[in-house]
């Protein structure tokens, strides 16, 4: 029964994280996505500056909005088959659900590691190589892209917990093989 | 005997997988490491650029040497631990190894992210921002840094793969509790 109870909170651990993956990534695409300032100078001349011009941000929107449909369609298959029977299929859908999940983690981890360097380039400037900082002009562009920064971030760490739990749920499959091969035939699935 | 077989291959796909890690880690880092060009302007003004210039490229190389340390250590416990009996350790030492694993591997990508963002402002510039392209001032700096990118594309997916390895080796202890917890008292495990 100890089995049954680990099981759930496993369960449990992986549903939470979906939502909250799916919740934090939606909240940054959205943010970064809709993220524009005009200013204008000499009471005539406008300039705008919007997510698109920085190719980082736009592959962060990408990258999160595609976490947050992926995200939502795995806790939905989460719900449908928590209350099933393992079957024989098990081994290879948490193959094809742990590899999804590792990828999805890779990627929001790069995307967000690109916006930052990006954004630490907008922030401070490098004038070394004459590229100025932009947050004194664009000071409400910065801060709506330091919230979806942060939302990225809380992603990208519910991302990576989350293809933890993939791992341990396709690897443990593999154990036990020199006791009578009882995972190997689906005994030690529990989808 | 094919279980035997299969561990063999396992133990072969680590080593080999480090030994790369480390060498193309080294190679990034020395070749980021080494990469400065001096201009000189109306035959009197130098400017020179170096990789401390961008701070995703020191982000780069301090990630790439610890890379390339930890899997040279690691190839070295991989050679000690493969000729002995599995002890009962071996559950706490493939978790520490993992952990060590998927840390690194997430490390390695975001340095190489955040420094392909910045070498791509610096390859394409982003006039919007005005941020200006400077590899057509210091082309040999810019090829250099490419050829230690491309390295570390490589370092970062044999880091990924090695995750996936370490993954493999620990959470297969964990499998077939239900047929007796062979694995859990150390019957499973083949270190």
């Amino acid at each position: 029964m100890a089995v049954a109870v680990a099981e759930r909170k496993v369960k449990l651990a992986e549903l939470s994280l979906r939502a909250i993956l799916c919740v934090l990534s939606a909240l940054a695409a959205a943010l970064v996505a809709t993220d524009a300032q005009t200013k204008t100078f000499f009471s005539s001349y406008q300039k705008k500056a919007t997510f698109r011009d920085m190719k980082a941000m736009v592959f962060l929107v990408f990258a999160t909005a595609a976490a947050a449909a992926y995200s939502l369609l795995q806790a939905a298959r989460c719900c449908v088959t928590a209350a099933r029977p393992p079957t024989a299929r098990s081994r290879a859908l948490a193959w094809c659900v742990f590899s999804c999940d590792q990828a999805l983690a890779y990627v929001v981890l790069a995307a967000l590691a690109a916006a930052l360097q990006a954004s630490v380039i907008a922030k401070r400037g490098q004038p070394e190589l004459q590229w100025m900082e932009i947050c004194g002009m664009y000071g409400a562009f910065c801060r709506q892209a330091g919230g979806g920064i942060a939302s990225a971030v809380g992603a990208a760490l519910a991302a990576a917990l989350l293809a933890f739990v993939s791992a341990f749920n396709v690897f443990r499959l593999y154990g036990g093989d020199k006791s009578g091969g009882a995972a190997r035939n689906g005994g030690g699935a529990t989808w």
